[in-house]
């Protein structure tokens, strides 16, 4: 009996060794059904947050996301749509954190509660405080249909991203990515600041393009992945740097490398570098930089040239023409042409499978990394 | 020349063997300083934030806070005071990044723009980039009289924590915290939720306690952090974990630890423990907890009792009864009684000591750590 289960896992995962690895290679798949029926001839449709959207939306002046982990950082990146493209005040917090600080209720925003299980404990319970203590309307951002996170909120949308086994997210979070930018269409459209013209059809164009843009990209990067992992087995320290929306993206790469590699990875915004932790900065210390060609790479590049002056082995995730040469001390991985609306959930992919294939070096368990849980059900 | 400029420094450094020390041991004079003049008889006197702070404070509705390194943690503790006693939203936002994300502009919202030096290259441009957008009146909260911050903002106030020479900044850092508890109970008149009677005189009282309390705790921790530190001089990595209000005196506590001890040391919301960071915990990464008794404590213990079953080594920082027991996994630093109001300036104390003990035994060099300037004039 034992040995058919564990056939039905080998059938299950096809010919990939673990679920993350499926599921990483999955992500395509995943989007494709995630914006199904959702979007058409160039426009999000209407009521794809449920039939009550209209109503609940017209009187929405800002946004409070509550959320933990991977979809945590997926709130992040939102804001930075959210504000820029819907033009809506977006907060961002770290729902252990909003349940017990009784923040100031703002009956005009909108909650907006992401969970892959739609049973965290915590992200369930703040979105239950911010509806005692009277914020506006809620939206859950879930993966599974009859869970409590749907049952309590007064909208959602449900990703279709199927079900996810390894513990350390992949398909849940782009996927949650792409709910999120649909959601700031619909917002946008609600406040006036996305006409029907012009950015609406850009952005439903760049998300039809996006399962795509992935499957390509997963191709592109797959080897030369292979290859860096090695230089990173023998590492225990890690510094990840972005700017701007990619700072979370930056985040969620290290929290990737943290879960399942074992490496003590963290993020900064690259601009704090000079506030401390420059002074970590040595050879044992791999610097990853997500650097795509947008309005801050010059910033970014002089954030890079400070470790690199500094002996810092640096990794640069760029487009076409990286920021910096690749030389002894600098490694660029090139992932090619970047649409700039979907970059932070193109830059995710690179990062996912190099914890992937650090782990897999390392010999950890990928699916069930010491210490974690798939669904974090408790405090 | 030379020898002379040298015995100069000694004096000046009187029997402290470094400026970090001296700085750390000064906290309770710059205290001292920073509050005289500014508070009466159990009251807070008007225009301490400038002649025309009634005028600019009436039409106040929100707080937007720049900053970076150290004084972003700053804005980050305040912005739990601002939210919870003024009953005002408060933002708090990197310097680096707020400049380059075209913000959306609030005209009720103060901007508070915390530097040390007012010369900090990004606070001061997201300053003035917030006046560009049409933010409301800004406040430079600030140590040097002269600098560019205090020339820019429509008010300013001065910390008056005298000369801070060492990098890794301490005293500037706690009277940074008393300006922004005086500017909430100011913040809170205005909007009404302070009322003259109680909570001001409370505060106030609390404020007039706190240099005594500083001088009464370095006594108290400065054996046992000395005792503490040897056993983090092998260490590379370690944990800072905080909930609530203490959550970015975790965070300062991991950035002293990787200033000037080169550890890493990285901070977490205790929530957030088990979406990622508990696969890191193993015995060579001690877990520092600021741990008071306060209403989260419940819940923090319940985090720590996690780091405990996964065999990490845990450091709580506690008032009189910490939440767990001491044993051969546990040490418990005791801090004594502490008011609730100031505990996240008392509880920073033994955190920049334990830095500092560390860097000693490592022999760094404390007051020019690598790679790290004073001030970071440019970008």
């Amino acid at each position: 009996l034992h040995l058919s289960h564990v056939q039905a896992d080998a059938v299950e995962r096809g010919h990939f060794r673990h679920y993350m690895q499926k599921e990483i290679f999955e992500q395509a798949h995943a989007l494709r059904e995630t914006l199904a029926g959702r979007v058409y001839n160039g426009r999000v449709l209407e009521g794809i947050f449920g039939a009550s959207e209209a109503r609940l939306f017209a009187e929405i002046y800002a946004v409070q996301i509550i959320a933990c982990g991977t979809s945590y950082h997926a709130g992040l990146i939102a804001s930075h749509w959210i504000e820029t493209l819907a033009k809506l005040p977006c907060s961002v917090e770290v729902a252990s954190e909003f349940r017990y600080r009784q923040p100031l209720a703002n009956p005009n925003a909108l909650v907006v509660a992401i969970s892959q299980s739609g049973e965290t404990a915590d992200t369930l319970a703040a979105l239950q405080e911010a509806k005692r203590l009277g914020f506006g309307p809620s939206l859950a951002i879930c993966n599974v249909p009859e869970s409590s996170l749907v049952r309590t909120a007064d909208m959602c949308f449900m990703t279709r991203a199927g079900i996810e086994i390894g513990v350390a997210s992949t398909k849940a979070f782009t996927t949650q990515l792409l709910a999120l930018l649909l959601l700031t269409v619909v917002l946008g459209k609600h406040n006036g600041t996305i006409s029907e013209s012009d950015m609406e059809g850009d952005i439903v164009h760049s998300l039809e393009q996006l399962p795509h843009a992935v499957d390509m990209l997963l191709r592109k990067v797959q080897q030369p992945i292979k290859n860096l992992a090695e230089r990173f087995a023998d590492k225990y320290h890690a510094l990840f740097l972005g700017r701007g929306i990619h700072y979370p993206v930056a985040k969620e790469g290290a929290l990737k490398l943290k879960e399942i590699s074992y490496i003590h990875a963290e993020a900064y915004p690259a601009g704090e570098l000079k506030h401390g932790p420059l002074a970590l900065v040595d050879a044992n210390m791999p610097v990853i930089a997500v650097a795509p060609n947008d309005a801050l790479q010059e910033k970014l590049k002089s954030n890079l040239e400070e470790v690199h002056a500094r002996g810092g082995q640096l990794f640069i995730f760029a487009n076409h023409r990286a920021i910096m040469q690749a030389s002894d001390y600098i490694t660029v991985v090139e992932l090619g042409e970047i649409d700039e609306l979907i970059s932070p959930i193109l830059y995710t992919i690179p990062l996912q499978l190099l914890a992937y294939h650090v782990a897999l070096i390392k010999g950890t368990d990928v699916d069930q990394p010491r210490n974690l849980a798939k669904s974090v059900t408790v405090e």
